[in-house]
């Protein structure tokens, strides 16, 4: 495995070319569009790959191949989905001035959402025949993305119950392969999940990070101690 | 039919009970929260009775029963649903700035958004998950009302293209009859649709009272005489 030139870079992750076409390098960086929290990348980089292979086990496809060091990760190349998926089971954020419900108010069923990834417009939110019109996607592949966000959902949220910890909404990503299979891409992490302690309501991830940057990488650090019993890189 | 007391008053209708439990009536009105407009009520009663009319033909169920004056029908008193369902033909207004594209442009295939009817929120645009959380409807009446502006939007376009006006998008809003039928109530006026000369691209609606009130009616008794061949009362 080659690492060639760097494709793109976002807030948390640079993406490199490598000698084989299907075949990309993320490396997960300290900052995120904030001040660099040492060892933040490394966690985060942890994170993920313990949700994407609990996941591909449970039978949701995913583009992890394999961890190459502390902070990188080999993924398969796919053709993005410019949608942030947001599965909520506790209203949070802008979902309570959205539809009038106080922060904590437990969901009947999980509500999933689609933000169109447009940074002039904003990531607006959006429905699925915006999607159709905007040709995002297809309503086939919308079918497979609504159908693999519940799964994971229902995959994550026991798990981390488990662990004591209330997984409140989170983001995902997907892409296509280069035979057109979709595929859960880009990251799981404290980052783009909203956790809540389920015993005291702490919050554990980055609303707790916007409060208190210094914090967040021990918080990360404590998911993954608590996800992995310890054995992690 | 005895008219009783007024039940509610919006903006743009006043509805009164009746001695049916199951009727009521509808008396609309000269202003719409602005300026009266001498005539407006009169002319959007009598495009909303052609229309429901011509809906009712075509098997979509709606709550007219019959005009009872210039300003006046009895309705079929319905539970509403708190949504405006909005259907697109052509891109204007706020879709414009949420999806980025320019006013005017022509949509692949039309598409329905669902708001929240809530005046302390502002009638946020969700989706159905949202409406499912806040128990607006039940996922099969959503079914039957999505069906049902699809089709009155099928009925309405050509029908209109016919009078040479083209119906860019229109708001619907739906109700429960005592034995939970789903019916089209509300009302379907030049003041809940934007329409545009199909020569020409003038704005004939709402659009245009909005910077020309005194020139509204006679828009929409231009619109009405091209509905009905002049045969209106
Ligand atoms: N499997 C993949 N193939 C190609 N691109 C990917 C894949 N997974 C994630 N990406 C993209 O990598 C880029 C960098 O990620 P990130 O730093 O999270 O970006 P952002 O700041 O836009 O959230 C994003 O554009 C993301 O969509
Ligand atoms: N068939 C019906 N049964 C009961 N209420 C109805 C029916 N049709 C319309 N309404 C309601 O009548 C009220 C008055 O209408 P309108 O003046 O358009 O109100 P608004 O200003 O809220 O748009 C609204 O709350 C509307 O939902
Ligand atoms: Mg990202
Ligand atoms: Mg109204």
């Amino acid at each position: 495995m080659e690492k060639k030139q760097l494709l793109y870079e976002g807030r948390a992750k640079q993406v490199y070319a490598t000698n084989d076409p299907e075949l990309l390098i993320a490396a997960y960086k300290d900052s995120r569009g904030t001040a660099a929290v040492p060892g933040r990348g490394a966690v985060n980089n942890r994170v993920s790959v313990c949700l994407m292979q609990m996941l591909e086990r449970e039978g949701v496809p995913t583009h992890f191949v394999e961890q190459l060091s502390d902070r990188e990760t080999v993924i398969r190349r796919a053709h993005m989905v410019p949608l942030k998926i947001v599965v909520r089971n506790v209203a949070a954020g802008s979902l309570c001035p959205r539809i009038g419900l106080p922060e904590g108010t437990r969901l009947h069923a999980a509500i999933l959402e689609y933000y169109y990834r447009s940074a002039s417009l904003g990531d607006p939110m959006i429905n699925r025949y915006h999607a159709f019109e905007l040709e995002l996607c297809t309503p086939e592949e919308l079918a497979v993305i609504d159908r693999y966000a519940f799964r994971i959902n229902d995959i994550l949220k026991p798990f981390l119950r488990g662990l004591g910890v209330d997984l409140i909404d989170f983001k995902l990503e997907f892409g296509r392969l280069s035979d057109g299979t979709i595929v859960l891409a880009d990251e799981i992490t404290p980052d783009t999940c909203r956790l809540w302690d389920a015993e005291t309501g702490e919050k554990l991830d980055r609303d707790r990070f916007r409060r208190d940057p210094g914090g967040a990488k021990d918080v990360s650090e404590a998911i993954l101690h608590r996800m992995t019993g310890g054995n992690f890189m």
